[in-house]
């Protein structure tokens, strides 16, 4: 033992043997779930099936989002130079940052500050968020979480939300972000309505995840969809093509229902 | 419609509807599961459910490996310098290559070969093998998929090949896996049983997907785990500490069972 | 022209001809210094001679300062992997932050706001300085661009602050990061000299570049010790080695004089 | 000195003493050139004056090209979403690959081959690269340096080696480089001049650099650029935009000459 030694809680690895936080591997292989393990490997134990439930539908909400965010150009962009498949993940991963992704750490943050000021300020929910629109207005600082370029009503808030009902959670982080939006919609005039960024803000906060992991959620759902756009472009476009951010049309499977 | 104009087949997007392969996003969502999307997203259709678990298990087989492997080393590093996540994350999955990881796309390639051998060449599953070997070491190139740095008989294997039997996948590259180990012992002399990364490679060769995303499915996995490491890191450790490679002990949670 | 159209002043394009802010490529080539022409595409004028002296310099002072930086072990640990040297390169420089190389914004942002205070509040150097390090302590916040884990005396420090005599800056940026290292001492009780990064600091508000930019003054600089620190780990190394931190030794040519 | 302790032979750091290849950095400074130190960093001693001038013109050479290279555009792109300087450069680096900037590597490897085979094959300059391109053509593998997608005799390619004979370099690869140019055209019936990577190429074979760092150049010409283009793009443009890869005007200083 130097004395650089350190420690880690997270995987035990012996010969033959690899146990994630006191779990063996191969036993968690066929009896949990890949969002089970998730939540294993962030929060250090197992949830229950319901909780279990909710991450996997966090993880499938954002798996893909078509081909114009920005994590898509890059990696896209990136795999019509030749690149390996890791290099044009990893470009689209650096481009899950501030306006893209990187809202549902900031949005926890809201409804975190807002819960506390609940809580020490003896403040109800209404003038919680109207205090905190307020300071943002004055301080010219945008929030986060809220309004979509491309939906006005996002399919996938609804859905996580009516799971997160059906899971009983209850730390009203739910209800905070939608008297935010009120709040936003009564002080800046704008309707911006939950997105789905801020949706699994408010559910990554009733599980108690700290903020700081919360943009890993985005990636973890989003890299099986950079690897489905790096494949398709490295197999059916030539290399250094010109990539239009907006000009391209869906020509995949027609609607369809499970 | 410029002539920049192009087509993509993953996800169709439309204010409030989105469609991966022509499926509603939100009704994915709750039911189906991520490994399934996962499927989906890169197939194009979503797999049987005995499908869905084996993608699961190889999910959950890879998501963490203590804190040794060069994209925990990396990643964590990177952490220590105040980096945000997904800079870590980048840099971790800048690992993910030849000797790491990569080897599940080149395991795919041998076992291919293989098959391809014995429908070409009309040799049988221990000719082709054999073929095979004896070919790789008269021009000195190294086998993928085989021997371990710390497993001599990795748990994850077996029950990836358990499970793997449990849905009746019957295309033979388990066998050829099998076989190829043989081989190699026979031939070079050593006795490299198959890992984690060949093992995978079989299952993905049984479950026809293109070897070029092949190592994307390590990414997939790993992400949770790095991620789990750079907050530990960022957590508990000072910025710009010295990062032993092997001087850390684990003291999580004992040993425990499902 | 489509409503994508944009407009960029940095360089100009036709079949032939390459000009960077108006000047022609192969024109300058030859003509200029590369620092010349670092200078020129980020400002978008040439410099005198003595400045891009002063440039040249600053990148010679940290094109490498050995093994044990972040940015080094992150892009050996990454090339042992048998990554291709960009994806090592990128690696390195996503550890180019806050506590490593980062530092350099951040003491700029300071020398800009001592400056303000001295404009704006009427505080001579010395008040300025303490006013700052004070608040800093009040707010327990962590000020950049002094002291380092190896150095005492930081011998590019006072290379640096002896070319920038040379070339005659007058905005008082040096004198003011030298009281500032002075208000530490006096108020927080620590010797904490001028590092490299506050050099560097100094020079680059001096020359009014953006605080924006500063960082990119490291990056540009440690590329080529990146570069040969990944290629000695391919040459030399085994793949997967475990890199120690500091338990290395240096074996290169002895100590000699120009 | 544990069972890990490894040995560099690049820089090596004393408290107060920073000594690269044997040299101080803080005499370097000042003293030498960054083309200079970069040849120092890569090969271990320090260039003639002639040879630093070239490596010079190298860098310079390559310092931007617009808005339209991939690496540009993946840079831009992630800049986009409110990333950080760092995170930008890292992508656009990922995105010098195979097909962008890539070729310098490829091509020195075909040059050297040529060389080799009029060494060993008793060829001369015009039977060796006739059979290097009959070869590539036999296999349908593309040669790399040689056309470009937007200049017809690229400018650079033309001074680049005019340096080169003034610092009067023999080792025949520019010679070599321009034969190849001339049997592609004579059996692939195509006109394509050497471009910038194939100049580069030739002169690093030249300079003895071994291939593997050859894309380094590029890295190395091209952060500054990149800085530039990431500082335009969160100065001048609104996050999250659509970045359309060739609708872009120059609009900065007009024509001139130095």
């Amino acid at each position: 033992m130097s004395d650089l030694n350190w420690t880690t809680e997270i995987t035990k690895i012996k010969p033959d043997e690899i146990r994630l936080r006191g779990y063996r591997i191969d036993e968690l292989m066929g009896n949990v779930t890949f969002p089970e393990a998730v939540y294993l490997a962030l929060k250090g134990e197992l949830p229950g099936k319901e909780i279990g439930e909710l991450i996997n539908a966090i993880l499938v909400s954002s798996i893909d989002h078509g081909a114009t965010p920005p994590s898509v150009l890059a990696a896209r962009t990136i795999a019509s130079t030749g690149a390996p498949l890791n290099a044009a993940v990893a470009g689209g991963i650096l481009a899950v940052s501030r306006w893209h992704g990187g809202a549902i750490e900031m949005c926890m943050q809201h409804l975190i500050e807002i819960k506390r000021m609940m809580g020490e300020e003896n403040l109800d929910e209404v003038q919680a968020t109207r205090k905190l629109v307020s300071a943002y207005r004055a301080q010219k600082k945008r929030l986060s979480g809220f309004g979509h370029r491309i939906h006005k009503k996002d399919p996938r808030t609804k859905t996580l939300f009516d799971l997160a009902e059906k899971a009983k959670l209850n730390g009203n982080f739910i209800s905070i972000a939608r008297s935010l939006s009120g709040a936003i919609k009564e002080i800046l005039g704008r309707e911006l309505p939950i997105n789905v960024d801020g949706a699994i803000a408010a559910l990554l906060c009733e599980l108690d995840f700290p903020p700081e992991v919360a943009n890993g959620f985005f990636m973890m759902a989003r890299v099986p969809g950079l690897i489905a756009h790096i494949f398709e472009e490295q197999s059916n476009q030539k290399p250094m093509r010109k990539i239009h951010p907006t000009d391209h049309n869906y020509k995949g499977p027609e609607d369809r229902t499970l």
